[in-house]
Order: structure tokens, then C-alpha cells, then sequence
């Protein structure tokens, strides 16, 4: 076992985000829009799904500098972020802290955050679509069509109707996991197919096993996020805990109970670590995507 | 003076772009956000934009039944509906009445609505990435370029954002100008510039004569839908009328007069025949522009 240092991995890499993400909701934009916008975006959240980029276009050998994979890394997280201020609204779960900040239709009122969604979701496409020559016009389609597929009716935005249609619904663990599967699931698969996308000519069996890690990477936080909600404080969460409780809204906690799965989680990472070793790339290169996979299940919100 | 039939042109035009869309929606979606994006795309709208986007990639010289083309038309129509469903909203313009049905909130509540046009938006730049190897990448990219842009914080959600900063503000024309150019202009030149970019290597100055009369004819379309928000009554305009007027938007009927406006909108037509002049592509590849545009002068709704 290697001694891999995750935070210091991290550190430069999540610095560049935050670079790009700032740099990429300009100034001179309409003043209350831009605000709200860099507000929802900046200075908050783990940056999971950015990372999960990063560190797969590593793996399958991409530079730790790779333009294509960091605006892959911004666009996720701005479809991420778009999601959650939307999320948030009235009309929806109608929750007033995220991150530890009262959310964005507090803030800036319902308009400003509903505009300020939609936009922060156009702003990934343009991430995708550099104007400068830096990425090639196959990275720049490839990126858009999987992004677009994960995030849209058949990825993150059917499974939040699912979602919707299910509060008071008595779910089967198949019926679960499927709206899992696209509401939070999509997007952290996707962070892998585009990382993969990023190093044109990765093998279709490496590409699959990568898939398979994405899948139970992304099913396991979903367990430890229902997990959370049961055992964490607002505080510590940065955002209201007990909310799904509350709401009657089927989660894996409710469905097996609480330390069945607490166990479905380790035994979910550990699936996924297994994914990585099929890969068979280099052990040295997997290191990062393994230990984000230990963060996504002993994170504590 | 050709005797060109804008009708006979547009009929089997819309045909496909309606089957595009409602193809693009599958019927095993999420049941009620499938059927809430079907309810505010399909059977309704002038598809003014799709059929600049077709008119421009034959004007290039692409054929008629361009499968690139036709994406992008789908793909701007998606835009232009997912920005009625969410302008629609309570937070927003509060509307009930949309191309004389109940707006998409009314009809399917706010929730399904606020995904819905989530969703529809997404669906756009799927339609720009199809995965059949139909479209080349350098077409898509620059495509989901050019939409993006238009469509973000720096154009349509640029101007709506604008637009609710200045009711009850007394703008100049000039600012007035700078609002409607990004949110119905960047969309209607993006019509333009998409259509031109379906057919690679069409010369610079075809593509600046293009742009501007992409300009010419976005801000004529605006100054009509002023007049139009004064002198039509709610059936005939499918949504409700004097609304701008009952909210003290700024509008060119109160900034200018409506006999000058009126007068203004001609203008514009006129700057945007001649910018089509001015490409010196072959008239007869020009007609079905030219025509559109005195649609957009002369509509009724």
C-alpha cells in the first residue's frame, strides 16, 4: 500500500477549479445575476465530482495540467450546483441553509436563483466549448454529449421527478436505487466517463471497468447521504439534517435500516475499489480514484 | 421578384422539426415530467427559430434535409421553451395563458414545471450531439458553442436578468436595445449563426452579413412584440395582452410612440433585407430569409 497523500493531491487541483469556476462567471455580467450565480458556485462544496475527473483523466493518463479535463471538472460542478439551488426553492424541497449559507432564493429572492440555475447550467456547456483552440472538437462533443445525457430526463432531472412523484411512496430497493441511480448517481458516473473522454483512445474494457466504479461509487454516497440525514447534525452537514425523515421520502436508512447500511455502503466502496483494480492500469496512476472513494464513505457530511 | 411560397417551404420544415421534438421526448421518461416538457414543446409556438436555423443552412448551401441542421432547429426551439416555461413561473412574470393554453405551472404545478424546463433545456444539447455519427464533432462543437453562449448569463438569461432589474426604471433606448438584443436577439442571431455553422467553410464576410441581419431581425421581432403587447388582444396573441404595459416594463411603444415604433420595425426589416443582399449568396437560396422576415414585420401574434 502506497502512502498517497489525498490532501495534497487535492490541493492544487482544487485551486484551479476555483481558479476557473471564478474566472468563468465574469465581473461585468448583469450585477445580481453574476452575484447569485458565483454565490451558489464559489466557496462551498466538496468538489467531488470535479475531483472524480480530474483524478480518472490522470488514471487513464492524461497531464495533471489537462485543460479538456478541467473544464470537464468546472461544467460538472456548475450542473451540480445549478441542481442544488433549484433543488432548494420553494417549489421544491423549500430548504433555506446549504453549504452553511442560507441558499440562494433567500439571498438573492426566487427569481434571481431560478435565473441564476439556469444559467450556471448553460455556463457548463460553455465550459465544454473553450473558443480558443485548446480542446479538440471530439473532446468538446464527446464532453457535452455525456454531460447532457447524465444531467438531463433520462439522467439527474428524471430522477429528481421520480423523486418528487415518490415522497409518502412506499419504494421497493429496485424502485430506489433507480431514481438514485439518475438523481445522484448520473452525474458522478458521468464525472468519470468524461475524465475517461478527456484521453481520446482508452480502451473499451478499461472504459468499462471505470463505468462499473462510477456506478458503485456513485450508489455508495447516496447510501451515506441517507445515512447523514439520520446521523448527523445540521451543523456538521451544512445543511438541514432529517429533512428526508421529515418528509417521508424513501431512503435506504428507512428501507433496511440504519446499520444494514452503514454496511451496504463499505460493501458498495469496496466494489468499487474492485472495479479499479480491472482496470488494470497502473496501480500508482489509480491511487487518487481510490482514495476518493474511501472520502465518499467515511465523510462525515 | 420571385413568387416564393413561404407556406408550401415551411409545411414540411415543421413537420420534421415537430417529429424531432416529440421523438426527442421519449414516451418512457418519467411519467409527468415527460409529459410536461411534451405539453410546452410540441403542438405550439411559431417555430420562427427553427425555421431561421433552416433558411440560413440552405441559404449556405446545405440540403434541405440536413440532419445537422435539423438538430440545431430542435435545439434552439428547445431553449426558447424551457425560457417561456420558467418565465411563466409565479417568481417570475406569474402568466397563466401561453399560446392559448394554461401555462406548464398552471397545468402541471410548479415543481414539474421548474424540471421541466430544466429538463428541456439539457434535451437542447443532447439534439446538438447526437450519438449516431451523424453530425461531424466540429459541427456539434461549434453548435453547442454558439447555443450556449446565446442562451447563458451573457445573452437570454443576461437579458431576462436585466429585464427584471428595469421594471418601473425609466431606460434610454440605448439600454433598452442592449436588453432585448440579449434576451430575444441572441437567440433569434444564434438562429443564424447555428444555421451558417451547419455548413463548414462558408466565407467570413457571408457569415458578418449573416449576423447582421440576424441583428436586424431580432430587434425588429422585439419592437413587434411591443406593438403587438399594445394593439393585439390576448386570443389573438395566445397569451395575455398589455401585460408589459400593466407592469411598466420599459417597452419601444412607451419609450418611442406606437406610430414610430411601428415605423421603427419596418427599418429594422429593411437593414435586415439589405444584410441578406449584402451576403451575395444566390437570391434564390435567399428567398425563404427574406421571407421569414416579412413574417416576423407582419405577424398578427
Amino acid at each position: 500500500m502506497s502512502a498517497f497523500d489525498l490532501q495534497a493531491w487535492m490541493q492544487p487541483h482544487l485551486a484551479r477549479v476555483e481558479q476557473a469556476l471564478s474566472g468563468g462567471i465574469a465581473a461585468h455580467s448583469p450585477a445580481a445575476l453574476g452575484q447569485a450565480m458565483r454565490y451558489a458556485v464559489l466557496d462551498g462544496g466538496k468538489r467531488l465530482r470535479p475531483l472524480l475527473v480530474l483524478a480518472t483523466a490522470e488514471a487513464v493518463g492524461e497531464a495533471p495540467g489537462s485543460t479538456s479535463a478541467l473544464n470537464a471538472a468546472c461544467a460538472i460542478e456548475l450542473i451540480h450546483a445549478y441542481s442544488l439551488v433549484h433543488d432548494d426553492m420553494p417549489c421544491m424541497d423549500n430548504d433555506v441553509l446549504r453549504r452553511g449559507k442560507p441558499t440562494v432564493h433567500v439571498q438573492f429572492g426566487e427569481a434571481q436563483a431560478l435565473l441564476a440555475g439556469d444559467a450556471l447550467q448553460t455556463l457548463a456547456f460553455e465550459f465544454l466549448t473553450p473558443q480558443d483552440g485548446s480542446v479538440s472538437a471530439g473532446v468538446q462533443a464527446a464532453c457535452v454529449g455525456l454531460l447532457a445525457r447524465a444531467s438531463g430526463y433520462q439522467g439527474m432531472a428524471g430522477g429528481q421527478a421520480i423523486d418528487l412523484a415518490s415522497v409518502g411512496q412506499r419504494l421497493t430497493e429496485d424502485q430506489l436505487r433507480q431514481m438514485h441511480r439518475l438523481k445522484t448517481g448520473a452525474l458522478l458516473l458521468c464525472s468519470v466517463h468524461m475524465g475517461a473522454a478527456c484521453a481520446p483512445g482508452v480502451p473499451a474494457p478499461v472504459q468499462a471497468a471505470l463505468g462499473r466504479f462510477g456506478q458503485a461509487l456513485g450508489l455508495a454516497f447516496q447510501v451515506v447521504d441517507d445515512v447523514l440525514d439520520v446521523t448527523a447534525d445540521s451543523a456538521t452537514l451544512g445543511k438541514t439534517a432529517g429533512k428526508d425523515e421529515a418528509a417521508d421520502k424513501p431512503t435506504y436508512v428507512a428501507l433496511m435500516g440504519l446499520a444494514a447500511a452503514k454496511a451496504y455502503a463499505d460493501a458498495l466502496a469496496t466494489q468499487a475499489l474492485q472495479a479499479l483494480a480491472d482496470t488494470e492500469l497502473p496501480e500508482a496512476r489509480l491511487a487518487a480514484l481510490r482514495a476518493l472513494t474511501a472520502m465518499v464513505v467515511e465523510r462525515n457530511n
